[in-house]
């Protein structure tokens, strides 16, 4: 099996990952590792932190097995536009559901979802959205949600762009993701978004397989079926909460390692970036700055879903690496014409 | 690189594999995969089992991804007796931090601690352990706790064996762990024991890096210091219990796959190995049998600390392989005379 590395001056650091196959891209192959972004100060930071940290020799030289890389998945690896794709599913899940409870029809919050009543869905805030995204997975096996997870998204189109959500992921995000473990890095989500909603597809979309997803939960149980089979069957309770200070949590309590490279896109990245910077030897922070309304959308300070403000002033401050999406990103989508 | 497999009829199978590297230990070289287990059943169940879910064109191969292997840590990868090692560990450092705490003294469970009632701290059940072992580890930081639990491993000798507790760790698991990984499977841990008790040594004593191991936690918090700087501090409250049906459901939340091999030794493993049967395909379920009280400890029915009972009933009722250590294990710790 032959080794190799596109990426100028790496190819030396591949003795430090010996244990980790080369994935060789048609798209490295012509010498750029990142075709999709325009060449720049901000596609130039991360080649760079990928070149120092596994050349040999280097100072900033980092083990395989601390080569590890945390991604936001909503705004980050995705659009997230007009409204988190989960919520989207939630609410159709309600919808679908709703004959079987005609309670429904007065009870909120189900009332203004079946209502379609987005002012008071918006009023729920994140937490509420969360209790209606538990509510609407709740008394399923985990294997009955999975399969409803995958139905869902090979049938339903996002309202803009008439396509399946999971064509809505981000070309240059999955080569930094491709190049980042063809230089034996281990690519993690970090996500507000709920683990069982991402683990099905994750690894078919971003080769990101689901012991490496890291999201948020409802409680599950373990019951004896009266068959005896065994099943576990999710719950209406919220376990953990993946956002804002719970990243770092999350990423304690599911890696146990402190990551060198994270990359997000919102206030609720915001910890998991400073958790990343605290650490020490190199490291690398980024942030996705959606400027393109025309490609993508465009939203920071005001927008009430991916909201960036906090973060964004504090990676200018700390010279972080911020994309803006609209000069960076040659594409966005990988449907797009090249 | 050579890739090679000594396991009888294996290395086609290594085509599947093409993404992992295999480790060439001496000890496989000598063409017995596994040198400290006895011949006989059990150590035929182990290589069967691995032969033919990784030999190409067998009806029960597995995909790489798919070879998932799972491992109780108390009892089945290290000694137990005469008390969980983390208890002992919790009982040291409460009476370590005493001195800061004279309301220790009449305070329970505190003062059944520090005054060595073994009877009063038997009574507390597991739950109660837990709940003393939260207690000891609360208001440190991740970072703090772990140079406490190594310091305190490189300190502390086991009462009987007079030796660092990490030197009682089973030759034959150590085997079955290595020859699981060289022919592509992830070992896990899954452990009633406290993940952040184990991480800081389990990749230098099993090879099992810190992300590859479940376990109980208690409740973390994000705190930015004023210096700037952010840690996560520990708290008393516990989180999640990973014992019993807790184990399916921490394979669930971390691994996000269910596995096709699982060894325990106890009533507390009973859950993942009907979670581990329940898959379709090939599965492998295994019992260490604590049966030699010469070389390490005979107990089973009636232990309080790593009872086996119901799980041994319905392992011998399922035909799951169970252990006997006494005549499957030539040694027992890697230390004695080979």
């Amino acid at each position: 099996m032959k080794r190799r590395s596109f990426l100028s001056g790496a190819g030396a650091g591949l003795v430090g990952v010996a244990t980790f196959p080369v994935v060789v891209r048609s798209a490295f192959a012509q010498g750029d590792a990142l075709p999709s972004w325009n060449d720049g100060p901000t596609k130039r930071s991360i080649l760079e932190f990928i070149a120092r940290t596994t050349t040999a020799g280097s100072p900033d030289w980092v083990s395989a097995a601390e080569r590890i890389a945390c991604f936001d998945n909503d705004g980050t690896l995705w659009t997230e536009q007009p409204m988190y794709f989960q919520v989207l599913f939630a609410l159709d899940r309600i919808k679908a559901m709703a004959p079987q409870h005609p309670e429904w029809r007065t009870q909120e919050p189900f009332r203004s979802v079946l209502a379609d009543d987005h002012a008071a869905l918006a009023a729920l805030g994140e937490k509420g959205l969360l209790q209606v995204i538990a509510a609407s997975h709740a008394g399923l096996t985990t294997e009955a949600f999975h399969a409803i997870v995958l139905d869902w998204l090979a049938t339903a189109r996002h309202p803009r762009f008439k396509r399946p959500y999971t064509d809505l992921v981000f070309q240059p995000m999955l080569e930094v993701l491709a190049l980042l473990r063809a230089n034996g890095f281990k690519t993690y989500i970090v996500s507000g978004g709920g683990i069982e909603f991402m683990r099905p597809w994750t690894e078919r979309v971003y080769g990101i397989p689901p012991e490496q997803v890291v999201g948020s939960s409802g409680v599950t149980r373990f019951e004896m079926k009266p068959d005896g089979v065994p099943v576990l069957v999710k719950e209406a309770r919220i376990e953990f909460v993946d956002d804002g200070p719970g990243k770092p949590v999350g990423i304690n309590h599911f890696i146990g390692r402190r990551p060198i490279f994270a990359f997000g896109n919102s206030d609720g990245d915001q910890q998991m970036l400073e958790w990343t910077a605290a650490g020490t030897g190199a490291r690398f922070m980024g942030l996705v700055h959606h400027t393109d309304a025309a490609r993508e959308y465009a939203y920071d300070r005001q927008s009430p879903v991916g909201r960036l403000d906090k973060a964004w002033d504090e990676a200018v401050r700390r010279k972080w690496t911020v994309v803006d999406m609209k000069s960076d990103w040659k594409v966005i989508y990988p449907f797009e014409p090249r």
